[in-house]
């Protein structure tokens, strides 16, 4: 590369590496591999059909539509469409408090385009979404990360972090990414108690929230934060911004998101996103509300529901027959995760190496701690392969565990006295 | 909004305003007023059947892989694609060197967040592309701009900029927007000499290049660059960066663009692009490969350049018979634009308030000068509607340009000596 380019790289991107673990995994796309890696839907699931037929709709119908340039605030039958269904949870949604967004990597851009500058301090769950991380890094910011367990986020943690004044929190709270872990009713409260005491926003980002499996749908942040401030009950006066996605609800390959927050901030929203990419693309938009109008959406979710509840009682069920007992896990309520924990002895990255050449992948937790942590433990995806391929990959990864367990238990990883290791 | 959000806007965002002209032009969108404001192609020009044909097959053959998530880099066959094509003109170009952008204003976002810092200082055309000013002015950039006659920028104008030290040049040279200029070959040759002795590298802008009305294509400065430094006559050796786009030969509906540069920065921007939206919509990447990969583009692109070419002159003859004798205008050959001067007297934004109120619309001059001009300027553009609507709108614009310089000519401009104004 001639010398003037690489010469001129402002510091962000100077720094920035593809980390070892990314490239391990181009290995796990090899068809040999059965990998839990990914954050991928089940691609058996996407309805084809729908979407074939919704596309030959909107192009014989608003072809020139379609095809044309289109306003950055997003289309806007789609935005109402994203209005009327976030105004179901106890808040009042207009069309004009949502921005459409090229996937939700994008809304996490744009708010960090908004908010974030060097030195910002954000905080975020430990641990966390690994692209929320890195959206926000190459902005300069800096975290400060909240422990969780399989109820989120404990309010000790919330006030400790409140205190040191971040320009605000960033929460997963329906089967976080990579946890699977639910933020508890009354951990809800007290987060938006807390937050608002402290006038500090809160960042809501739910990409899972309809994969639920059992139970009750809990109350979303921005509903139970206008309770607690007594505001109205509209998103125009909340203090939470909501993220969403028509990704795992839908397709990713589209690349549909959206942003709900009050209408000056998605007005500002929309004048940053104007200079990074004009707008998305308004076929994909009409596509997705064609796609959605009429009530498609609900009946399809039913279905993800039941295939991704079997997928994960497929992995935990193989767990408990292939796994060491020293190992734990979680039991996400729904979503497309769940975390591992390996003993002590245990390193998941020296771990995936040995779990790829016994044909299973996985990402090892390191990458989704922003200050370090997560050594012996790992995230594995359960919505993208059927039972029976998730069975053998656990089976696999049962035997690498078994193996690896062994030899640990073989080293005497004991510092003669006065010796650093 | 609550004031907790509002308060925290990093200083890039909490300036952005949107613009005056913005807010006027939105009367433009209705049905009574032609607009030659917007940079659209026209909608009755969109392959629609060969579209509909090609989401049939994509969705129908790869189905869940069009829907799903894809790579970062773009479609490998797509990029394969992109680089087949950029290889006719007399640089290899391979897969590596191409990375696909949600347009090309998301390739300007990139190459801005990877290269412009608060205070990185660019050269740009003057008049230029009002989206790369945005684009960077977010990163913090300072402009300098070279003046432009219908040959596009003169040497002496790039070397007083070079001697400057920018960190690049920024160059439509084909139908530049807003003028319809085209650089010239000897002032092509000037460039490239002039930059590879600065060791200033190049952004090379080209969305319109193949809507070539008369004369021949003249060779790019990419292929030109390489020619001066006698460098390997492949993309990796350029210090020219090229931006194109599949919105003005197929559709901006499905926001595809790309970059093609040394393989180097392309894995450097890819890994930006990554926290940025993750990839490119892998759908219309898929559709817009399935479109183009028999050829098909070849022959649509001499549909749109003879259509094209009939809209540009039947407003440059509504021009002749419409327009007072004292006002002037390029005469592209070739692109989406034309750029019109007024006398003095006449301001361009008082214009169109009158002009709308007439049912006309342009964008005037001053949007596209980084620092300041314009003010007796305006583009058209005249890809978007048929000729009879040209022949319209431009007799209406006529009328209002007729009044106004009778207006002008009745004030009398003059200051009392010693009184300033």
């Amino acid at each position: 590369m001639p010398l003037s380019w690489s010469d001129r790289y402002a510091p962000r991107v100077a720094t920035l590496r593809s980390s070892a673990v990314r490239e391990l995994l181009k290995i796990s796309t090899s068809p040999d591999c059965i990998s839990f890696a990914g954050g991928l839907p089940g691609p058996d699931l996407f309805p084809v059909d729908r979407i074939e037929e919704a596309c030959r709709t909107v192009l014989r119908e608003q072809g020139g539509a379609a095809l044309q340039y289109g306003l950055t605030e997003g289309y806007p039958p789609l935005r109402e469409l994203v209005a009327r269904h976030a105004s179901r949870f106890g808040v009042r949604v207009e069309p004009d408090n949502v921005l459409v967004t090229a996937g939700a990597q994008q809304a996490l851009d744009l708010l960090g385009r908004a908010f974030v500058e060097p030195g910002t301090l954000v905080a975020v769950e430990r641990p966390t979404y690994l692209g929320a991380l890195q959206a926000w890094t190459t902005y300069g910011a800096r975290f400060d990360s909240m422990e969780l367990d399989e109820d989120g986020v404990r309010p000790e943690a919330v006030e400790r972090t409140l205190a040191k004044r971040p320009a605000f929190v960033y929460v997963m709270p329906n089967y976080q990414n990579p946890t699977g872990a639910t933020l508890a009713l009354d951990r809800r409260r007290a987060l938006v108690r807390l937050a608002a005491a402290a006038e500090t926003p809160i960042v809501e980002d739910d990409p899972y929230g309809q994969l639920i499996f059992e139970g009750d749908p809990l109350p979303s942040l921005m509903a139970l934060d206008i309770e607690h401030r007594r505001a109205e009950p509209r998103a125009d006066d909340s203090q939470v911004v909501a993220i969403g996605s028509f990704s795992k609800v839908l397709a990713p390959g589209l690349r549909l998101g959206w942003i709900i927050a009050p209408r000056d901030l998605i007005a500002r929203l929309a004048l940053v996103k104007q200079g990074v990419d004009l707008h998305t693309s308004t076929f994909a938009q009409m596509v997705a509300y064609e796609v959605a109008r009429r009530g498609f959406l609900d009946d399809h979710v039913a279905r993800l529901r039941a295939a991704y509840r079997a997928r994960r009682d497929a992995m935990l069920e193989a767990m408990a027959t292939h796994f060491p007992p020293e190992v734990r896990w979680t039991r996400p309520r729904g979503g497309m995760f769940l975390w591992v924990t390996l003993p002590e002895g245990v390193e998941a990255t020296a771990l995936l190496e040995r779990a790829l050449a016994e044909g299973v992948a996985f990402v090892p937790g390191r990458a989704f701690y922003p200050d370090g942590g997560g050594e012996h433990a790992l995230r594995l995806n359960f919505s993208f392969a059927p039972p029976a391929t998730i069975a053998e990959g656990i089976a696999r990864l049962g035997r690498v565990l078994h193996r690896e367990l062994a030899a640990a238990s073989r080293r005497t990883p004991v510092a003669a006295p006065g010796t650093r290791l």
